[in-house]
């Protein structure tokens, strides 16, 4: 697509390296697999929640495969994570950092997309953060876990938050920069926070430990 | 889709609740999870299988997303399902139940929506059946169990022969509704025996447990 | 498609066949399924990597739903293996040289189509690809298994390998038919070559067991 906006791309694509980073982790360290292991599921994990967005509004074939720079970031960020693997190993939490930045990111540029496609406002919301958890979510379907979607600690809300608030922000007149960056923001800190402290939503009483 | 007639959003929508209390339901009994993963996999078994119908047909973005009762129909059901989930229990094997609705309503909605949108009979009959299994496996993978359309019990089989019976009623002659209910209650009868009588498809010799 | 060239409907209808034949044997050996559930992985592990290419290159209805042959050859090719399994048995390995043989067929036959309708040599190398692991994949997970692609013995560069030799052949003058069956061959040899030498690709080396 020659007609996304400067913004859009830049968003994009640094989710895409991001998510790349965190997959090839992954692959690394939960499943043991080799090079092309790595640089698959590090691929897949940075491209998935793009290509369901684009399937969803109907933007075939996917950006993905119509503009390299989106195979080409994401096999670097790959092969970043497989030669330095072990070195990234000593920054605190890589694979949760990444993983929340890419969450972050893709909230916004999904949210972003959809209303270049003529979405509405909800629409928008709601792809957003599709596009934010469905890399991770096919990373964790293919590695065999329970998604982290699903599992609790503020995955989808923080999506969900973000891609709203730059939506409310639009719709109050802020230009698109800010209000990307601000719903980005606040997408991170809170999905940060939410690690951080260990932050959970409701558990239904069915399920209480205790009871 | 404002075209859509009442009789396949009624049956398509009376679905998506069976199915999201039903996902719900798993959500708080298998993984227990808290609210937000309860409200999400509610919302992906009510409605992954309408998805994969309308990418299929080529109806994008699909519904879901373009008509706003189908996310508050799916949201309220997970949302019913986590307040009451402790209650629910009462009922007989709810969960299973509200599966079997589900299947059938979807299977006669997707056949349905297929043939609205230029399919064949052949056709709607394969895609009603994709409809109403679709949801569950996708519950399934995601919670890491193997589907239940691949573990035996009829679940295909009556998704199809409901389908099928509709499909030949139109065909001879009778007016949609009729047909529709038809199909649908034949679907939820056998498939409510089979999980009764414990009615078993064939298995291969070589995977005799006796052999 | 009526405009599908002899050529791709030859090759994609036998990868259909083999890949049918190998799911169908892994429900038998793996899971343990019924008849339903034999034959339903196999029309999946047959079919799902073709879906998920006309998915992307925006062929809808997938050509399996609009073609009946494909539906007919992978019913057929899972039912012969539900019939057979135990004899079938007596193959040398038959399930990995079946799989072998759908995935050199699918990276050609995928790659194909992708030009016919418009791709360019990149995105026909990499929708190759995805088409030839997109059915084992989909096999893999509704199984509970991490998907070959990811798990070593070079998979997916074979794939990648039998494509882009087809397609470089093409763009130097040479024949289709030839170029096709060459880039299977190529694909098929180092498959096999690299099972029955337990070829593997590097690993990183935080994963070497002996660290």
């Amino acid at each position: 697509m020659d007609t996304a906006s400067p913004l859009f791309l830049a968003l994009d694509l640094t989710g895409v390296f991001a998510f790349a980073l965190n997959g090839a982790l992954t692959a690394i360290r939960v499943v043991r697999l080799d090079v092309v292991g790595v640089i698959t599921l590090g691929m897949i994990t940075a491209l998935g929640g793009g290509i369901v967005r684009d399937i969803f509004i109907d933007d075939l074939p996917p950006a993905t495969f119509s503009d390299w720079r989106y195979l080409s970031v994401a096999a670097t960020g790959s092969l970043v994570a497989f030669l330095f693997g072990t070195r990234l190993d000593r920054w605190v939490n890589p694979i949760m950092v990444l993983d929340a930045a890419g969450l972050s990111l893709f909230a916004v540029a999904g949210a972003l997309k959809t209303l270049e496609f003529g979405g509405g406002p909800a629409q928008a919301v709601i792809l957003g953060t599709v596009t934010a958890v469905g890399g991770g979510t096919i990373r964790d379907v293919l590695v065999g876990r329970v998604p982290v979607v699903l599992r609790s600690e503020l995955y989808a809300i923080p999506a969900l938050a973000g891609a709203l608030s730059m939506l409310v922000a639009i719709e109050l007149g802020a230009a698109e920069v800010p209000a990307a960056i601000g719903g980005a923001s606040l997408c991170l800190v809170v999905r940060l926070l939410g690690v951080h402290f260990r932050l959970e939503a409701p558990v239904p009483r069915s399920t209480d430990p205790d009871a």
